[in-house]
């Protein structure tokens, strides 16, 4: 069987993550839709991350196969149009090795976080930051992330519905920049712990907003105790950027 | 009375335009509703251009006076209270003196028009982009720009329904630049006609699908004829991203 890989974008804000659900609300869901439309069979997906409600992609990527041969872009303009109007398409589509999986073949994926830190609400960006209404020190928050690169015991940082064996996860990237009134914290890793980047986010928020020293991050990360963690970041800031094979 | 100079930001899409309408739909029908409703006044507003249906902008400028001083920053704070959850937001204001005006003591007003030319849709994007969904030669779009340039009767270029006396405008600027599926084109000028920006934006389309020499642009300026132009962009595409005093 011929198998697609395929970039995706999507506006999370109205859907219920990506993970399929029964009532139909989430972009699995309205992606498996449009394939069955464009192919007339049930066809399952698999992705590289199973984004949360409100959380967009500019890089998610899936795999799929199918009972027949396709032009890899006819695939794409006939998945896209079946998922009109969604805020939900498909970028670029390849046909690949069998032996490749979304998932299982990513050798490491990117997020950036956006916080929007003005007094004034954002009007063009709504839902697509997180609005902090105060000033944040990102220089404050750089030097904290430095503490989550490496290989750690990320306990503090996970949701405790967290499925995940293993609490360790190694950190590759964990960078605090801004431009104007956008602050953006890009953070890579192999593989992420449920809601890790949102805790990482919302520890170093507190450093920004002077509550917490940039080596408070290093002490909680030590505590390896949830309770210890800041508030999680809102999903609306969190895009998956990129994943890489 | 106090004079106030506003900054402002919208999210023009679902707005009848700046410029105030009998249905209440407009931007500043919003703004001077809010304004009243902070000061108990009726308040009437003048903005540094009127953005037609649709355009956004990141730069707006207006001024108001009211009839008893206020401290600006509760001013912002007091005015996007009662702008809520209107997609209109005051990001700065300050008192002036009186011989400011928003629409006459403005030296120069610069838009960004942002052109998607991929053929996916936009979805993170959509309403703020002009979706092209064709490969544009944004090198032939820069180089057919350069004959903006400079002073010109832009007859060709206007609305029929523009009300401005001369046809004759000065254009500063007029730079068009890639980066990744997004074309960005830059216009400045003391002042502008009606649909002035959209109309070089939808000729200089032309010209990047190739349908047109880029050498064209200087024959449809010349011929000074609103029939020899180009079709008129969409509104969606286009920022008023800020105003010089």
């Amino acid at each position: 069987m011929p198998r697609y890989k395929a970039l995706i974008e999507y506006d999370g804000t109205i859907y219920a993550g990506w993970q399929v659900q029964p009532n139909g609300k989430a972009i699995q869901n309205k992606i498996e839709r449009a394939i069955e439309k464009f192919c007339g069979v049930k066809t399952p997906t698999q992705a590289a991350g199973r984004t949360d409600a409100g959380v967009h992609a500019l890089g998610q990527v899936i795999h799929f196969d199918t009972t027949e041969k396709h032009d890899p872009f006819k695939v794409m303009q006939g998945i896209n149009f079946h998922l009109k109007p969604n805020l939900i398409a498909l970028v670029k589509v390849e046909e690949v090795d069998e032996t490749f999986e979304a998932r299982f073949s990513a050798k490491a994926r990117h997020y950036e976080y956006q916080i929007f830190s003005r007094r004034a609400r954002p009007v063009l960006d709504q839902n697509r930051v997180w609005h902090v209404p105060i000033e944040l020190d990102h220089k404050a928050m750089a030097e904290a992330a430095k503490h989550f690169l490496g290989t750690h015991d990320f306990s503090t940082f996970r949701s405790k519905f967290c499925q995940a064996r293993s609490p360790i996860r190694s950190i590759d990237r964990c960078d605090v920049t801004r431009d104007g009134d956008t602050i953006f914290i890009n953070v890579s890793s192999r593989a992420f712990l449920h809601n890790q980047v949102r805790s990482i986010v919302g520890s170093l928020k507190y450093v920004g907003e002077g509550r917490w020293k940039p080596d408070m991050i290093k002490t909680i990360l030590e505590a390896k105790d949830r309770k210890a963690c800041g508030p999680v970041a809102p999903a609306c800031g969190l895009y998956l950027t990129h994943v890489d094979y």
